[in-house]
Parts: structure tokens; sequence; C-alpha cells
């Protein structure tokens, strides 16, 4: 049997008339008979709205219980689009994490899946029944309800998919693909029609919401298609595959930015070995991550540091960096949040020449000031004035004729 | 270990400031060492609207689909509540219907406790934590999530004390106890301190929403007391127990009321074996149920029946009867909704002669006409115009002394 596995996101099921939608959609799919999945995602809002009620009970709600809360989303989404189902005359059936032992490690809000018993879903399948699972969820050795953090729904889909040998997995969500660029930025922004799970996984990492990353981690160690499209149109979105040729005709993939980090320096601590540990060790401790880090050795002997953190993390970092400060008696602290981060993305800068350079005097040929760098095989990243984020994104989108078929 | 069960109705945990309190109560009733069981209903108008939403989606939503929907209220109370506890630094951890295999038959929206696995909140308990068990659900042979039917909180609550050997099964509410009469109607109603398993349940029967008929049959089968009270205060209740010595010195313990009855009259049917069968057959087939039942023979060989159907039946229950009509020749078919059910219950009335004769001349003497009337050993009950509920339970109140201590 066929299978396809389909996954709505929480704007696709935010009403019960967009839910009935979905319906349609699915009796459609099953049509000449393919095995159909769907993962569905709480209702729009809704998980805010649970957040909202847990830190009302306290600042700090226990984790444990905090899944059991917002597994509920789901579960009620996935219910009501079974019934919607069944009153076409249809045949489906919804099932939860603990029902088909989507077994996870113990981190709760932010579980990994270990395996999953399909067993259940193939035989509704072979009834002919639309097999439903309420995303985001799933169950540890001790039979706890876990929660795969946000967007984890997309990676309830993708491990589904690689664990039914679905064909593709595809992902219904509120914008009907990857775009070159955020296209209310950039309005000559191109949908792509094919990119690799390389260049994905760095988007997901700089800031594109579309696709959660670990999904796309899984998807490529499992080589599952993705299929990003918009469940509000028939159209055809953004597959996310294996690298192949045809998506080497662009040297550089995609525009990306992000504003939601903070740059932190601490200025004067005397260079020399263990410093730098010093430094991000208690940061680390603190759960916090640090992207980019630049470090500027004076002729004095001494160094500035300067990197940068999600923004929702600033205020712990910097009271962690204000006591490090004191004890290596550096001169001062600061921190500036008026910074975005603006990336280029494709795996066909392996084979290109000169695109740093092109990347950098684009930027310069407005008067964008680079305050930090940072590249890897297929990206290069730059921290600039926040005041320049859509300027620097529409600029490099035509430096490197992104809107181009 | 001595065991105490407590449940909290939707009222009692219809705000997080009121689930607070209630955290606060329950890690008092641990103090001195013993172990305490939670059961909780969901938030206050939490179900109410799931059901809402499942009949936007159909109007005759799939009851499978529609338990994992229902079951989502308690789920998230039973979450919010361990979270309460867990920020005063004590232990809690809530349990789901299939986490401690509440195994009940496969009756969707109504279905009914087999077993229940209670290990898991022995071990809890012994580790000084309080277990908070979702209340109203269970589980199937097959894994599917069922639900016990409106007020089924307090059948989870009253199972899991029998099971448990719990000493007491608490079940707080928004009233302070059982009183001899709706305190909105008849301002000397008095809070009755004792009252029989048997009594509560004819009483439940007739129209009084304290108590869960299915719950009070658990607790009168395992003998498990129950106390009714009020989580708003520390006042005691009514304690719901084996008839005792105590309980005997009234002969009637209350008055009740029930204005949810319609009653419907077929005329001039022929009064010959087997009518009353094929009149009644259609009706229950349909899920109606009948409630009381009078046949008046003519001289003309003819016969009038009149029952009483719930008021929400009584559009299904007219359809059939008019076809039923025509086929008996009957010459009409009426329905009269303005009526109301007076019950006066007690177990006294076994050992007491008159009560009938009281309870018909009270009524008579304020004029109000008894259309029909039905009886068991501890209990008369009778159909009146709905325009008299009140004087009618005011005077009886009155008439059997229930207000003396």
């Amino acid at each position: 049997m066929e299978i396809v596995v389909q996954k709505y996101g929480g704007t696709s099921v935010g009403s019960i008339e967009k839910i009935k939608n979905v319906a349609r959609r699915l009796i459609k799919a099953q049509q000449g008979g393919r095995g159909v999945v769907a993962v569905v995602s709480a209702m729009a809002g809704k998980t805010e709205q649970l957040i909202d009620l847990a830190h009302e009970v306290t600042d700090t709600p226990d984790m444990r219980e905090y899944d059991v809360l917002l597994s509920t989303g789901e579960q009620a989404s996935g219910a009501l689009l079974a019934m919607a189902i069944k009153s076409h005359g249809c045949k489906a059936r919804s099932f939860l994490g603990h029902q088909i032992k989507i077994l996870t490690d113990e981190a709760f809000s932010k579980a990994r899946i270990v395996s999953i018993e399909a067993e259940k879903l193939l035989e509704e399948m072979e009834k002919n029944s639309i097999a439903i699972v309420a995303g985001f969820q799933g169950v540890d050795e001790a039979g706890n309800i876990t929660t795969l953090g946000r967007g984890g729904s997309d990676t309830t889909a993708v491990a589904l998919a690689a664990v039914l040998g679905a064909g593709v997995c595809e992902i219904y969500t509120d914008v009907d693909g990857v775009y070159t660029a955020d296209p209310n930025i950039c309005h000559d922004a191109r949908k792509i029609k094919k990119i690799s799970y390389e260049e994905m996984l760095e988007m997901a990492s700089l800031g594109s919401k579309v696709l959660h990353a670990r999904s796309v981690e899984i998807a490529k160690k499992y080589c599952v298609p993705i299929h990003v499209r918009s469940s509000f149109s028939e159209e055809e979105g953004t597959m996310v595959a294996v690298e192949n040729e045809e998506m080497e005709k662009y040297v550089v993939t995609s525009v990306n930015y992000n504003r939601n980090e903070t740059k932190l320096t601490i200025s004067n601590v005397p260079d020399i070995p263990g410093v730098a540990g010093r430094i991000f060790k208690p940061i680390a401790e603190a759960n916090i991550n640090i992207d980019m880090i630049i470090q500027n050795v004076g002729s004095d002997g001494n160094a500035d540091l300067t990197f940068t953190v999600a923004q929702n993390d600033t205020k712990k970092a910097l009271e962690i960096l204000q006591g490090v400060a004191r004890e290596l008696k550096a001169t001062s602290v600061s921190v500036d949040e008026d910074i975005a981060k603006v990336s280029i993305v494709g795996v066909g800068m392996r084979s290109h020449y000169g695109v740093a350079a092109k990347f950098f005097s684009t930027l310069a040929k407005e008067g964008i000031n680079i305050m930090m760098i940072s590249t890897s095989e297929i990206k290069i990243s730059c921290v600039i004035e926040e005041k320049y984020t859509e300027l620097a994104v529409r600029v490099l989108h035509e430096a490197f004729n992104l809107s181009l078929e």
C-alpha cells in the first residue's frame, strides 16, 4: 500500500470550518486506495492559552505536568478531525502518543523520539480508515506523557513517515512553501521548488519558521521527502529532499534574517588561556545558547569578547556576565538589542568562488556596517544594525538573482 | 496508612485561584501522614465548551472521538492542580485513566467501571506524594478512552475509595451538603447530617444533582462512606452511609422536585393485551426512558395511557407516539410540558403509617391537583401543575417538620 503522511499545523485546524476543510482534503487523499495518516497540531492559539494557564499557577511550572497539560491541545483537535471525517460516512480513528507508543526520552517539554510502534496505524489503513495522530506528544518508558517542543508536530509527522515507509511527508501550513526570502519584506521573493535537507536545516536554525529543525534532521537521516505546502490551496509547494543536480542551478538558495538576538560585549579582559572558558561556562550552565562569537585582541594584551544570545535570554546572560566581569576585572559589559542577523544559504557555495566577497560588497554599497561574521560550508551570516534588516535582505536577494526562475 | 479520597467538582477548580485553594486543602489533608488521592473534574464550563465544539462539527458526533475530546478537560485540571501543589514544594503527580488502568466497558460516553489498578497510587502515597486522578475517564480493553457520563467524576472517586480501602470519600462541591429541600425555594431547609445510601439513591433519581446515582450505588455496594461538603469552607457537610439508628429519627428525610419532565397522553386505545407493549417498545428502542405511567380504563372498554419522559426527549417521543396512535386508531395524542414532579424520600416510611395520606392531604389543602402518583418503599412522587412547584415543596417541608433539628 502506498502511504502518505499529512501534517496540519495550528492555523490549518484553527476553527471548526478549517477542520472540516482538512477532513475533505484527507478523504480526497485517500481516494485511489492510498493509506493516509494525518498528524495534527493544536488549534491555533490553544497551546498559548494553556501555557498562560500554567504560568498563572506558578512562574516555574513542573515540566512533567506542563506536558500533561499541553498535550490536551492536539488530543482535542485530533478527536474533532476524526468526527469531521466520520460525519462524511468515511472511516477514521484518532490516536494519542501512548496509544501507538511514540516512545521518547524523559526530557519533558523537549523530548526526542526514540521509537514508534506503528502496527495499529497500518491495521487502521488496511481497513480503509484514516489514521489521525496527535502531534507533538509522546510517552516515556514509565508511561509519562512527554512533548517534543515547539514545532514538534512536524517531527511526529516525519518520524511516522520514516517508520511507515511513506512515499512523502506533506507538511500543510499557512504559507504555500519555502521562499527565497520573506515575501513580506521582499516582494519578488520566489517559491523554491526543491531544496536540500542541508539547506533547510541551515534555514531552520537561521530564523525560518517553516519547519522544525529536528524534523529535517530525521527526514535527512531516513531520506523522507518533505513537501511543504498550503492547506488552503491545491498548488504544489516546496520539496525538501536529497541534494540533486536540479537544485545546483542556484549558487545561493535563500536570504534569511533573525531579529531576536542580542549582542553582548565584555571589554578589556586579559588575553590569556582559559578566559573564554571562564566566561562561557557559567552561561552554558544556565542553559543559554550562544550563537556567534568574536574576539578582538588589542595591542595592550587585553581582549574584547562579543557574542550573541537569544533575546529572551538577555537578562539572565547579562547578570552572569556582570559577575564574571568583576572577577576578571574587565572594564565594562555592554548590551546591544538593536541588531539583526542576515544570512544567505546555498549548497552551490561549495563550488563557487566569490560568494562571500559579493555578500560583503553588496552590503558595503548600501553603507551597512558588518559587526560580526560567521560562516559554514553552505551559509554566510553577519550581524548588522537592526534598522537595515529589510534593506539588507532586499539587496542580497537582488545581488544573487534569487527572483529569477 | 490511612487513606482519604477527595473529589473536587468543576466549580471547585473553576479558576486558577480556586485550583490554588484546592492545592492548599490537599496539602493540609496530607498533614499527619494520611495518604491523599484527589479526583478532579474539568474546570467549570469546560466540558460544555467541548460539547459545543463537537456539535459544531456534526449533529451526531462519533462517540469514541467524543470521549477522546471530553476527557481533555479533566486532564488539564489535574495537571494544573499538580503544578499548584508542587509550587508549594510538596510532592504531587497527576494520573490519567489509562495510566492507572481504570478499565471500563465499551459504552462510550456512559461507560461503567470494571476494575482499577491502584498500585501506582499507593506507591505515590508511600512517597508522601499527593496522587491526582483525572475524573470521569477510563479506558476500555482495546485501550480506547471512555468517559463515565455526566457526574462521572463522583463515580471515579468512590470507586477509587473502594479499591484503596479509604476511610472516607469526600465529595467537594459548591453546596455545603445535602439539604432537606432546595434552599433556594425553601428558606428553612436544613442540612442533613447523615443520610442512607438508599435515600441518596432515590434523591439522585428524583432530581437532586448533588451526587451521581452510579457513585452512590458503588458506595453502597462497597460500604464507602461519602462525605458531601463545600470546598469553600471547613464546615462538616452530609455523610452518606449505611442506614443506622441515628438516621431513623425522621420519617421523611427530604422533599425533592424535578421540572424537566413532560407528560404525554394517548387517548382511546383498545384495552386489550399487548397494547402497552406496542406503545412502549418503539419508545424504548429510541433510547427514551419513561418515568411514570398511568392507565385509565373507561366504561367503553377503551383506555387512556399517560406517561412522562425527560423534556429533551419530548420531540422524539411525540413523533413515535403519533405513529403508534395512527396504527391503533387512538383518538388523540396530547402533550403537557407545564408539569413538575414533587417527591418525599425517607427510610422511616417503611415503619410509619399515614405518610401517603398526609402527603396527599397537604397538597389538597392548597388546592393542588395530583395528576399522577408513583411510590416505592421509601418514596412518594406525584406530578402536579408546574406553577405549584415551590408552594408544594414548602408545604410538604413544613408538614413533615423537616426544618426541625
